[in-house]
């Protein structure tokens, strides 16, 4: 007895995994993390009223969630200033990609991003049998121009650039992403991940018109309102382009107690604030430290900062396997020059001081 | 400006939905239901100690979960007596579908299941590009002979049984699932979707050996365990299988308040049990209503009463229009001669007296 037979796409993908979790580390190790800042989640937590709304949505999970999303993309329209029919709300912006990616991009179709950024969006694009292409970053910076560039060449129709950036924590001004839109070539779409913009400072998140055909924007519950274990993502977007998502994709996928929390945290405006102040005294902190151990912070527009460790990838990546050893979950970028660097994520004073107490130690064992 | 290009498959999709939610109808009635008993969910809610559990994981959702469902598969197998490495763990069985028919169809590759089978499956195969081939029921039985007729004609590597059946809530006994799986053409893939399975007598569900290339069972949180809004669900199949979901899945897409819930309402079996003896009497229940009025229950092994309201379609149609004027949530089969029949979801006594009370006056409405 054989087993099925795969599509001839399916069976020439690797069985890579985009990210090993911090519970299959502990698995290994035998050990839980003391202080979890790999994953850029908020360890400041949703707002209070979210968790409220969701304790209470449990009791009604019996219920399939709304397939429309109607109450929450209602809200998110208000939220931004759109129409319910610009709005697409998914299974986190993971999720989403998934789906425009299937929407958008046949076997051999090229696609651009940059070379180190988001590993999902690849996985999808290998996924659908698309060809990547990738352009370096410009420093520590994804590069609009260099984007372009590899658009026009490869007559790609498929552009991704994360603003603020991920693993960099760096950030483009609004006027050049608008200049971007701009010149992309008739017919392409860029996906603008806009993931961390709410924790980004004022001037990060262009106006865009949300009809634009030209652009489809990624938010997210998972950074800024803390509930990446929710899964919930939304787009904005023209409405024939969110219209399409109807089309593929899992329509009961966002269930109850998701919406009720979504809804929740949207309302409360006023703990995103607090989140974004502790964020910021955070990424002080992590520079503090940082540069205590001689290090190099990297200005940071996002929950994580992004650390040059001063010497190559061998060298961060010792320093990141005695930080993990040491009970400190980080993680790191995968692609030179940037792997020079460890990324850690904002947390309050006791993840800190866990991680301040660390990195000395690591960089001793690994400095020898 | 243009929009963007959709791959030639995307493009050619209609853009229809499986279902219509009943939020969707309650918006355009702009009055809510009395009694939902439309989408098979459980009325008689989660377990307490779910509830519990997902109540207490609210707080701690600022965590993804674990991308490999570690936990939960671990239990799985374990009450299921297999390795965990025969467990998959997705966003319901509807989501694991789509991962599955993109695994396995390509454009123009045969499928077979049963004209009137779950709409959803065959939204998953045209959306990948399949080409459907149905297999008529046996009366209200879905009919593997005729399936495995089909299959042969067709050359189809996929077959879709559901086991009891949804729309009409028969069953097999598990003498003949296993006949049919003996039966099957080398390399084909039986898909088994047991959703309703915990809601069956003894004898249904087939000892499968879970190494077997041959099955993949599909089970779920949202029906026995009364968890739709959750989205969980899995799947039960050989280790190669189970392994090749991780090319394709969305490895953080079972939540943290997912994994929680699922984890404690498989271990509250007693609440099942409990369920299991509500579900038998609210059949009971809904089978003397409808022979109060004149119609003919059918036999089900579901926690749904399909009810032959004794004409055709169109006679059909107009019950089920005249009980949702009466705010009465219910849905009825798509195809004949299987839509002379309404399908009501089990409840308690309240929602089953709303229904007692408006059915005569629907059927008296629609009889002139």
């Amino acid at each position: 007895m054989s087993g099925p037979r795969y599509t001839p796409l399916v069976a020439s993908l690797p069985a890579t995994v985009p990210f090993v979790g911090p519970e299959t580390q502990e698995r290994s190790r035998g050990r839980r993390f003391k202080a979890r800042l790999g994953a850029n989640e908020s360890l400041f937590g949703p707002s209070p009223k979210a968790v409220a709304a969701m304790a209470e949505a449990a009791a009604e999970v019996w219920m399939y969630g709304d397939p429309e999303n109607h109450e929450l993309r209602a809200a998110l329209a208000r939220h931004h200033g759109c129409a319910p029919s610009n709005i697409v709300v998914g299974e986190g912006i993971d999720g989403l990609l998934g789906y425009l990616v299937r929407m958008l991009v046949a076997p051999g179709d090229a696609v651009v991003t940059s070379d180190g950024a988001y590993p999902t969006f690849n996985f999808h694009v290998a996924g659908f049998g698309g060809v990547l292409h990738k352009a370096p970053y410009r420093g520590d910076h994804e590069d609009p121009e260099a984007l372009l560039a590899r658009v026009r060449e490869t007559g790609a129709r498929l552009v991704y650039l994360a603003n603020p950036d991920n693993p960099m924590g760096s950030h483009h001004p609004a006027a050049t992403i608008r200049a971007m839109i701009e010149a992309l070539p008739e017919g392409v779409l860029l996906i603008l991940d806009e993931a961390y913009v709410d924790l980004a400072p004022e001037g990060v998140a262009p106006e865009i018109e949300a009809d634009d055909p030209r652009v489809i924007r990624m938010r997210t519950f998972s950074k800024g309102y803390g509930m990446a274990g929710l899964r919930v993502g939304y787009a904005i977007a023209a409405p024939g382009l969110v219209a399409g998502f109807d089309k593929v994709r899992n329509h009961f996928g966002v269930g109850r107690i998701a919406q009720a929390g979504a809804m929740a945290a949207l309302q409360d405006q006023p703990w995103l604030a607090e989140v974004q102040r502790r964020v910021e005294e955070a990424r002080a902190e992590l520079g503090r430290i940082a540069r205590a151990n001689g290090l190099t912070p990297l200005a940071s527009a996002t929950n994580f900062v992004t650390i040059d460790c001063g010497g190559d990838g061998a060298f961060a990546r010792a320093v990141l396997q005695a930080l993990i050893a040491r009970d400190i979950f980080v993680r790191m970028p995968f692609v030179a020059p940037h792997d020079r660097c460890i990324r850690v994520s904002c947390g309050g004073p006791a993840e800190l001081a866990a991680f301040a107490a660390a990195l000395p130690e690591a960089l001793a064992e690994v400095r020898g």
